[in-house]
């Protein structure tokens, strides 16, 4: 039984990240490090040395998800943690990597103290998280889970036209399948959080207990363009002045649900966007993510009522679902560990949801997972501002360190 | 003095028309005959070709314009008719060329039945009115009423790097400065309305008293992109809600002035326009007309007070003014005429407004000038579902044909 609390070294954690954001670093001191780009290569380079040097076994799997395990006491499955080193354009030094280099921080840790932890503890990189190159997002965790089919996969191309496999053997990184995750006895993502919550309420520890729930509309609504000089007002079907009505509309009623509910309308194109031609088609996107499935069917309700509103302009309103996904909850036993962790080792926590996607949520239908955040200030991330203090990166990683000697100790 | 009625013929104008329509048309049966093209050079050759054929004097400018002339018993100055051959890509049939065919129509009435008029009758074709190929419109007449200049005109370019200057001269219509449009007894021109208010109201002819005045806004909203996902709703800077909000707001109170005030936002575009991310930049157009130059300053303020709004989204919100033209108002005696001509011809008719704009606005600076509208079936123009019925056409032409008889019989 392991008892002596032992803590990570942040001054080595600071290093290895910033380490890994000269591996495609911009000027403005983010990171562009696409997958299988040739800086994340060298990425994944690095990352195989400092393994190695630890004496870890590094594996590589058929979608080039690296695999470094360090021996347990037991030969059991492993406890897993990890994210990836992938990020989008203009990224930031944050988002993935600090899961990974967790990882070789919670090893490099327990090497040097001698802790030989009870059952192997493997550090994984997965491969195209960003979906930034190879559409889609978490495309290996997708595979891994049987979300997405490794065939179709393999024949995505960049705007280049190179395909996933392609670019896979580029790098060097096309491995065996018989390296693939296919049992654990935990899967840990430790990521910055990507949103505001935890700076604005000076937590330092997000305990995620779900990948929140997300359905994502497109509404059409088409009048008839006239010349904007010589039709009266009252003569139009302007489909930009329906779509205003729409949204306020929309906007009311979707407040009025529970107010951890979030709704976006990201996208909007007018046609035929002249500022003297009345538009005849607005087509906007409408996202809105809860953790409870109820919330989102009141959304789908007030989406599809948009479509049967008496329209003043006399235009037309469809609206059609492009994608839907459920809420993926992780496992209660690791999130209570989690929480334990954070309480133990004194550091302001609390529970909360994912509303970003993470390969956490694929891994989690087959293998125990839960998810670690640490505050990103401002919110930022998918931009060369994303920041969280290196204090704060330490202590996520000690709560890792904690909570995978505590499952198995 | 001329008493005898005399009408135009219908039918041959049909035949001009349709003639006309066949340099360019669309396999839609609309036309495209952009100025300066080859469709354009075939058309003024048939134009010219018809005036030489009455005798006409044809002369051209240095923008292009053509001047087809019939003498007049007085050597004094003419009564000029016309309007533009060119279109918009896909256009109609009778945009522009409507009023260049019902003079050639009138002149050869004039001839058939051996009436010399009392002033010398001038058939106008402006060059480039539309604007569709060299920016801006109403090109010619804005050159020849000093409003634009002719060097900066000249080295307008098309969408291949061709100059306006080199156009002219590669379909042979670069003439001499001394055949501008100087000085006239009266400028008329005849043009389809571009609106749906004569056919609703029944009504056969417009006698247009004023070009109304106009303002076009630029309207900017900035707040901040973040995760559509992980970012709570009061913690957004939602740059497309806030200008939703604004939109509302401005509709309300645009609304409230006077009805025939007519405001349009026909051009929006979002930044990052990801429907994932909330929006940081909304830009749109806002643009109002209407004859009366208080109504305008009211629009203006309206406009001015939507910057200063709180903004619950903490948005901020810039407008620009881009341009604004006042109205211009046409001769009172002609437009008397006008009316005379249509009561006398018994066509039901009003007088109304040009929400769109026309030669005509610029030649009035220093001519006595007016316009007649026909019907445009369901407002259309600008579009190859543009249609005015052969009737309309044909009692438009005749209201021009007795106008001119009367305004120096």
């Amino acid at each position: 039984m392991y008892k002596q609390k032992i803590a990570v070294n942040g001054k080595r954690l600071k290093e290895t990240l910033e380490h890994f954001a000269d591996f495609g670093r911009t000027k403005n001191n983010g990171v562009t490090r696409l997958s299988l780009s040739e800086e994340d290569r060298l990425a994944r380079d690095y990352f195989r040395s400092c393994c190695e040097e630890l004496n870890m076994t590094v594996q590589i799997d058929d979608m080039g998800n690296m695999y470094a395990t360090l021996e347990g006491i037991e030969n059991k499955p492993p406890i897993v943690v990890g994210s990836h080193m992938d990020t989008v354009k203009k990224g930031g030094r944050f988002d993935g990597i600090l899961g990974v280099a967790a990882g070789l921080e919670v090893a490099r840790t327990l090497v040097e103290n001698n802790i030989k932890p009870q059952v192997p503890l493997t550090i994984v990189n997965f491969t195209n998280e960003e979906g930034a190159r190879f559409e889609p997002s978490m495309m290996s965790s997708g595979v891994l889970s049987g979300k997405f089919e490794k065939a179709v996969m393999m024949k995505k191309t960049d705007t280049e036209g190179m395909t996933f496999e392609e670019a896979l053997h580029s790098i060097g990184y096309a491995g065996d399948r018989k390296y693939r995750l296919t049992e654990a006895t935990a899967f840990l993502e430790l990521h910055i959080e990507q949103g505001p919550i935890l700076e604005r309420e000076s937590l330092t520890i997000g305990v995620v207990e779900c990948v929140v729930g997300m359905v994502c509309y497109e509404i059409e609504v088409t009048g008839e363009s006239n010349h904007a000089g010589t039709t009266p007002m009252n003569m139009r079907k302007d489909a930009l002045f329906t779509a205003n009505d729409l949204i306020a509309n929309a906007r009311k009623k979707l407040s009025s649900l529970d107010k951890e509910l979030v709704f976006t309308i990201g996208r909007m194109n007018i046609t035929p966007n002249i500022h003297t031609v009345i538009p005849d088609k607005v087509v906007f996107s409408l996202e809105a993510r809860h953790k409870d499935p109820t919330v989102i069917k009141q959304v789908e309700a007030i989406i599809r009522d948009l479509t049967q509103l008496p329209s003043e302009q006399d235009c037309t309103v469809k609206a059609e679902k492009l994608w839907g996904r459920d809420t993926v909850w992780f496992d209660e036993s690791i999130c209570h560990a989690l929480e334990q962790s954070a309480r133990s080792l004194v550091y302001p926590f609390k529970r909360m949801v994912s509303g970003a996607g993470h390969d956490a949520q694929f891994i989690a239908s087959y293998i125990p997972s839960a998810m670690i955040f640490v505050p990103s200030i401002k919110g930022k991330s998918h931009s060369e501002d994303e920041l969280t203090t290196w204090e704060d990166c330490e202590k996520g990683v000690n709560v890792l360190l904690e909570t995978i000697l505590t499952l198995k100790s």
